[in-house]
């Protein structure tokens, strides 16, 4: 069976990259010829912001999308804009698939049963009115959080079964107080490893063909220290490493997270590709990205155990 | 200081009810009389459905709207018919708020950093293009989950502050599977014992006139054996309890989430009100949701510690 994590990992071996584009969008880093037309347009207000931001994303996923397998799109910097920035979030996610990307939606989503189910149809599947599909979910995998236990994880595994996509649960959050409640690995029986556990079994029965889960984890590149131990918890799990770029993780620290074909893991970046242009230097935003992402794949590459394909 | 948790408390208080109407809209249980002029004009399309989701909502905030102090509004109901559905989601904050009632976000985000205060500016304040006002947060609170740590709660603590709102952590939920994660009272030192340690702190610079933090609690109805130890551990957080009504819990378990003054917790329930008309008995439906709030009332009144106003 091809599931999610096969059509991922082709996705990889394609472009040889192993890096996901985080798509984040802070509204005051868009670019001036963006903003200007918006706001001439549509003036100050949520259809200005929403229709800059879709602009800009359009062209960065023009411009990063023959390099990366996937780009992450993070809702919140979208719902912070309404219903027009939600549609922009949408709008995101289907041009990136039609791009030719994977597409996670990072939405962190966690509730149980039909409400459960509500959001995973809104993200991942389909929603219905009087037996037509009257609406689609955009992305390939969504990010969701572990705290309600099975009851929580089920119906998002349901929808994602049922149109072969893909979750990622969160394990091991990237800041610095993540312990306070997630527990280390000097505790006797910390909550992060506990759910490292559940993880392995909720994915237990969706195997694909190159030996992944459609079931994998959010797992903070900032604290490699854990990865040996979560992968040995998590073998069959696709890791989803946030926190290289702005929050400081080394590329080389992440070695453990990847199997003897280089497999095994993406490495999440945002403000890394997409704020490059921040750096004042008289290049063109366009090509300043551009610069980021090779620049990123390089340092991967580098570093990270070879992509055998 | 009047806070959150006092406006709360007076609208209980205004109102003489501790019921909260959960907006968890199922279109199939949209009535015929909103459902078919919604079709006719626009249609098998998520406009559609939004629609009529909205008159529903409007319809139901006017009934209830005299009866109890609050609405919470499940927005993954919403997000399940994409950006038109969300701005439904919006649009009935928004009228509740008009109607005098307090809303409540039932959203369940979680993430840290920029991402988290984006998520709260959506839901709870206000965000800019260029210092310029684009978009206004319609709930008075939002529930959050805190699997992050205190790097996932400040960036929503900040905005709740900032624009005097709540906000309700998921302290232990409702469903069977809840231990998995969260715990049991047997466990040596359980999540949600640790949880409902650090709700307590990360609400102690916010307590109200009437002794009562802005950092609310969402505690499962249906756990009534864990409410006496939540409470001596969060005494000043406000308890919202999902579970009455569909998912069985009964209001005489609930006494020890209230204070002498029969304060201290709000108690939810959707389907026993916005499903009431699905009982056949040639009712109005408008007549069957008016008739299960006051029936609500009467139950929770006669069976909880007695409101002292």
């Amino acid at each position: 069976m091809r599931n999610f994590a096969d059509i991922l990992m082709d996705a990889i071996d394609a472009k040889g990259s192993r890096l996901v584009v985080g798509l984040d969008p802070r509204i005051e880093y868009i670019p001036n010829d963006l903003r200007e037309p918006s706001l001439k347009a549509a003036g100050h207000f949520c259809g200005a912001a929403a229709e800059m931001i879709l602009n800009f994303n359009r062209i960065v996923i023009d411009i990063v999308s023959p390099y990366v397998p996937a780009v992450k799109v993070q809702v919140a910097f979208y719902e912070a804009f309404g219903s027009p920035g939600y549609r922009a979030y949408e709008d995101t996610c289907r041009y990136a698939a039609e791009k030719g990307l994977i597409v996670i939606g990072d939405v962190k989503r966690s509730d149980i049963g039909s409400t459960a189910h509500a959001y995973a149809r809104a993200h991942l599947g389909v929603t219905e009115l009087e037996d037509k599909v009257v609406h689609h979910g955009r992305a390939h995998a969504m990010t969701v959080t572990p705290y309600f236990g099975w009851e929580g994880i089920e119906p998002f595994l349901y929808t994602a079964v049922e149109f072969n996509k893909g979750l990622f649960v969160m394990v091991r959050s990237s800041n610095a107080t993540a312990h306070e409640v997630q527990g280390t690995q000097d505790d006797p029986d910390p909550l992060f490893l506990r759910v490292a556990r559940k993880v392995d079994e909720w994915g237990r029965d969706n195997i694909g063909d190159r030996g992944y889960s459609a079931v994998g984890a959010v797992v903070g590149a900032t604290y490699p220290e854990d990865i040996p131990r979560l992968r040995e918890l998590m073998p069959r799990a696709l890791f989803l490493l946030p926190g290289y770029g702005a929050q400081g993780a080394n590329p080389k620290d992440l070695a453990g997270a990847f199997d003897a074909d280089g497999h095994g893991a993406v490495v999440a970046a945002s403000r890394r590709i997409i704020q490059a242009h921040r750096t004042p230097d008289n290049q063109m935003w366009e090509h300043a990205i551009e610069q980021a992402v090779q620049e990123a794949n390089a340092d991967l590459k580098a570093h990270l155990p070879a992509l055998k394909t």
